[in-house]
């Protein structure tokens, strides 16, 4: 089955990407082996890392983005946004479906929201593994959208191939509300719903931080860009940002992918050092009864980590 | 010189609390040790976790709510504040020398901000642990203030014995950008800027939404706090729907200290397997060269991260 679907995925068929990314999404063990698979196709494609706070209009942003590019190229785009749902909004399905028809006669276009797990790191893991996917079925530019505030999502962001950070002209609180260390990695701002009150303020707030804290990636000078994607005004400029950081970026590309690929890796050892813990070491229930230990202060929880690594045959860690 | 800072921690000496505090930002070994020796002195504190949209209002409302509490009674509150900061508010430390001013006469309270590490899962074991560290020094009530976005933030916020979550009447938006699932686990629900146009319908929605997808947590009926931070109005509803829970959810609490308690032991267990392997399994250069090679798809990360393990002397993985 996993052949299979491979194959479907490396031919482009979009229901078979659809059905990689849910079997990613749902941790299915079948994943992994789908990863292995398509991993030596992987690394073709472009990575836009679209992020911000709540509010800043983000979808609509990507969505005028997806059909500046398609206007412009024949490169087949794919979009992931993580976690927009609420239940406020009928969830991530319904979401899609609206987004969809936009692009409902472009068979160039895929679009695809993740919710989160619970577990630790299952988001980056999750959207990491999704973008490969659309990686390998041949999606040559692929748009990541995330809210900026949590460390997961920044760090997708941040080694994207391009970092796009969007704010949007307001009460000046929703700019303060930016995770701390967001606005240094930015390689291009937007200024979205640039025709309300406040906009040109923003513009020189940005321009004097870009002074204070100058941009960590190098020669560039991060441009900023005025939009209102409602309208769809500053999206051919934004495209063009976007194309001018591409060609200075090339010989850089290979470090963020390295970091990239750093980061996943990290991720992916810890969580199946605690998988092989659970699955091969400790009895049905050992876990609870050490948890059960330290929440009731009979064991303080960096001991019980050390005794945790000895019993997987480990030395114990310094402390 | 970590015994007498342990002991200093414990006598709840303030600089020793600040200083015990960076030692666990700073990731130092040393904060390892300390909150060994605190650790059986914990588990006192209640846990307070106010998460929100940026732009809500929560450090407003927790000021205010810590004038509150401490206006009925003698017990000291500490405030943990995560990553509140952005470049243009200069930063977490003049942030918090402007918060404490408004608690400058009054000894019971302890105000501080953490910024986030890049480590995977730094933040919320830095929160927990700082946490440890009040609650050894004897403080009966520890509020987390944090957005509530990101996976990390809103496992420390669900795992605290009473969950608050504040809304802002707006354009709505700022509704639908809360992340799923955390409408679901409040315990309480805060409808700030309630001056606000737009507030009773915020309040309706928030009704309806509950009517959708009842609260988990049992029994309990979260109810809907009207507040005006700046103002302080809805103050002593907001105290008495938290003392209400505290006396409803007495003997539930120890369920979520529990998965508080493994959450943090997964992050210990995992974070010291990593060190492991870098400091005492491989060979220095051996990661990035690994992590090259993954990056150049000679290897897949799959199984990149079995080969890690297996040099770890442990089986791999089943896939």
């Amino acid at each position: 089955m996993a052949t299979t679907l491979a194959e479907r995925v490396l031919e482009g068929d979009p229901r078979a990407i659809a059905r990689a990314i849910s079997l990613i999404e749902d941790e299915d063990p079948a994943s992994a082996d789908l990863v292995r698979r398509i991993f030596g196709r992987t690394g073709r494609a472009y990575l836009i890392g679209v992020t911000g706070p709540p509010g800043a209009g983000k979808s609509t942003l990507v969505d005028r983005l997806v059909g500046e590019i398609r206007s412009q190229t024949a490169e087949r785009v794919g979009v992931i946004a993580v976690d927009p749902t609420s239940p406020f909004s009928g969830g991530a399905v319904l979401g899609d479906r609206l987004r969809m028809q936009a692009h409902a006669q472009d068979e160039g276009v895929f679009i695809r929201s993740m919710a989160t797990r619970g577990h630790l790191g299952g988001l980056a893991r999750a959207t990491g593994d999704a973008a490969l996917v659309l990686d390998a079925a041949g999606t040559e530019i692929i748009i990541i959208e995330t809210v900026g505030v949590g460390q997961d999502e920044v760090d997708i962001i941040r080694t994207a191939d391009v970092s796009i950070v969007t704010l949007v002209p307001g009460a000046g609180d929703e700019v303060q509300a930016l995770k701390a260390g967001i606005m240094e990695i930015a390689d291009i701002f937007v200024v979205n719903k640039a025709d309300r009150e406040g906009a040109d303020r923003l513009v020189a707030a940005v321009e004097a931080n870009l002074a204070l804290h100058p941009y960590t990636g190098g020669e560039w000078r991060p441009p900023i860009v005025k939009t209102v994607a409602t309208s769809g005004r500053g999206m051919s400029e934004l495209a063009a940002a976007i194309a001018a950081f591409r060609a200075h970026s090339r010989d850089a590309q290979g470090a963020r992918r390295k970091t990239r690929s750093e980061y996943r890796l990290r991720e992916l050892v810890a969580q199946r050092f605690m998988a092989h813990l659970e699955r091969d070491v400790l009895a049905p229930g050992e876990l609870a009864a050490i948890v059960d230990r330290v929440a009731a202060r009979e064991i303080d929880p960096y001991s019980a980590a050390n005794d945790l690594l000895a019993r997987a045959g480990l030395k114990a860690g310094r402390t």
